[in-house]
């Protein structure tokens, strides 16, 4: 089974926005086991987009045309499947009446142009819409071929693709197998660091036969790396079961860096640690200047264990907001008095402290990069570590900034008493 | 003349990574006045990609291929190019010194797949790498077409078709227009409003012919809309004459939304006008988290004016920390005490203080959205305004962040005394 994707907008090709939509589509049907050889991006232009939906479907079996539903005279991707299809327009009653009841309930007199987003070449079918009153998606059969038509709208397009267009998609290709994937997020190894230590295991896996899980590695940025197992099964409990399994060998080997599950991220792993162990937090932040505070209220209900922070971006307001002795500020000393200075100040429980040299300068003689990392929870000492980060301004302080939010993690995570595994990092 | 850009890698299809080259590309041709009718994207397979190219050339005068000139067996686009032009790979010992030139320098082995990136089309041209010793750009004619090929890392892409690509195809389309243009970038006014600000000038511009500036409206999110000036002339001197004066003209009508040009942000704009005014700066911030802080010390330099901040997250942290009245904590009197509070802590010139309701749930009975934002120069008093922003938690935080900044500009940009023109915002 092949499927294109055929991306419809003037605007896509003036580069007036970027094209998300056939990376997430890619991505969905690399999941469920289809393939994808080719895309396209064409312009509002009846002949190109026929021509663009005559190409792909010489080649595959299914095509997805996202964009060119809305209501105004540009949007003619449903014309130009009903010149393909060899059909007339026609209207759908049922799309008509949700389009009328929603300007009738918003009381606003509707343009006309907006019955054109009831029509439906004929033979096709509108699947519902997740706004009700705007552009249903359409499945549009040609010969033993099908034309999916869904719009741009990101939000919009993810409703229907997963409400309708997956769902026809794995019926046609006559699929009996469930794939089902599960994302491990990983902090603070390289990825050939990473492959090294799963190598044997994924000989094994590979050894196995074509029914065995697979893992791909996944780049994220500063985010770290991702580790994605895949599982195929006849139903969805043994995909389930299969999962968890894999699951639990790949922690065996990396368990000490994974932080998260799909889209949990490094401050949701920090937020978990601190609601159960009912500890709260209080941050004190120089090179990074915010940056840690911002992440850490992004969790929803941070309210409940996050106190709050000192930007100390200026020495002196060390010295006399977080009473750190005078001396070097890029130092192991000065993040442990900041972690401290700030936890007493803001009354918290856990006092983070991060200083360092963001660049591109050098500062008291140490060079861009270089970062003093301190965490102190309750009244023991302050754990600190430095560490020399990679990158321009920016990404030191965004690597200093999960470096911080790790450190934290492991220290929570690790027995009482113990002291965390892995650290220092560099 | 008409270009059309062809995105080569397994990868793109599968969705794990996002297609920006097409885009920004898509941008460069737009300015540069070449036409674009499609786009393509194909995996790493030889014949697809020599399709691709031949389908190209077949209906546009220029290709950019993009992406598969690596040094791994995958990169077969230098491959598919000699295909479609029917001639044979040959090294080029230019670009072989600088490959074997750079493995030296580091005391590296080079691994023999690298000597891959010297080969090149015969009749083709290398263009200059970049980084010397990795993937030239090659132009490589097709009878009287040519096909562009240019490495898929973003910034290695970027030069080279600045250096080498855009030129040889403003050669080739025989342009004597230089094509120049210039972005003002707005805070504070709505797409429609802008619009009917700008309409009777734009209809002027529309009917003054071919030569005129033309304007361009382009969202960007929470940073804004931006007005792009774009101008056609004879030589450069007579377009950056053009561009002045419509500049001129465009701020004449807007100037009070304007806050930066081109790259420039809005921490940019507050940063200039607080270093020549010799002023410092501290924030309080509670909804915001940081965030205020963090795009602030992203100014190179913020070390001479930004003092500090303090993250006053839960209602305790307002009142032992900033000297806050005890009291309702999301009102003008709570963001006024905020903003005195952190100016006298951190010894700064100027205050800022920002609190109010995230969301998704009310708080103190006002709806989320409400946000207080207040800025104190000196022992002057305080200016204090309500706005209602918005979006979900995120949205409302990047608003209330811009909103701050954008009081503050006009605060520091009115003549001293003023009331600045256009609070409160909402």
């Amino acid at each position: 089974m092949r499927c294109e994707i055929v991306a419809v907008g003037t605007e896509l090709l003036l580069g007036q926005i970027v094209d998300t939509n056939s990376a997430w589509l890619g991505e969905r049907l690399a999941l469920a086991g289809i393939d994808r050889t080719h895309g396209q991006t064409v312009g509002d232009n009846l002949d190109r987009i026929v021509g663009a939906l005559e190409l792909a479907l010489s080649r595959s079996d299914a095509v997805i045309v996202c964009g060119g539903l809305g209501p105004t005279q540009d949007d003619i991707t449903r014309d130009a499947i009903a010149a393909v299809m060899g059909v007339p327009l026609e209207p759908d009653d049922d799309v008509a009446d949700r389009i009328l009841e929603r300007f009738a309930a918003r009381g606003r007199r509707m343009p006309a142009n907006n019955m054109r987003q009831a029509l439906v070449p004929r033979g096709a079918t509108a699947v519902a819409d997740p706004q009700p009153g705007t552009a249903p998606g359409l499945i549009c059969p040609v010969g033993d071929k099908v034309v999916y038509a869904v719009p741009g709208v990101p939000y919009e397009l993810r409703e229907i693709v997963h409400g309708a267009v997956l769902p026809d998609l794995a019926r046609r290709a006559g699929t009996v197998a469930v794939i089902r994937s599960r994302t491990l997020r990983t902090w603070g190894d390289s990825e050939s660091g990473l492959a090294e230590r799963l190598a044997d295991h994924m000989t094994e896996l590979d050894a196995a036969g074509p029914r065995a899980p697979t893992l791909a590695f996944l780049a994220s940025g500063i985010e770290g790396l991702k580790v994605r197992i895949t599982v195929k099964a006849d139903d969805e409990a043994t995909a389930a079961r299969l999962i968890d399994a894999e699951d639990e060998i790949v922690r065996g080997l990396i368990g000490d860096i994974v932080f998260g599950v799909d889209d949990e991220t490094m401050e949701h792993a920090v937020a978990k640690l601190l609601d159960a162990r009912g500890l709260t937090l209080a941050v004190a932040e120089s090179l990074t200047g915010g940056l840690v505070a911002s992440r850490l209220v992004d969790v929803p209900g941070a309210g409940t264990w996050f106190r709050g922070g000192v930007v100390s971006y200026d020495p002196e307001v060390k010295y006399s907001v977080l009473d750190v002795p005078e001396g070097p500020v890029v130092s192991a000393r000065t993040a442990a008095a900041m972690a401290t200075g700030v936890r007493r100040l803001l009354g918290a429980d856990v006092g983070l402290g991060v200083t360092g040299v963001a660049g591109p300068d050098s500062l008291e003689g140490e060079p861009p990069g270089t970062v003093f990392l301190s965490a102190v929870v309750g009244d023991a000492e302050p754990v600190t570590t430095r560490v020399l980060l990679p990158g321009d301004r920016q990404r030191v302080r965004q690597f200093a900034c999960i470096s911080l939010l790790d450190m934290l993690r492991r220290i929570l995570a690790a027995p009482s008493g113990e002291t965390p595994a892995g650290w220092p990092l560099a």
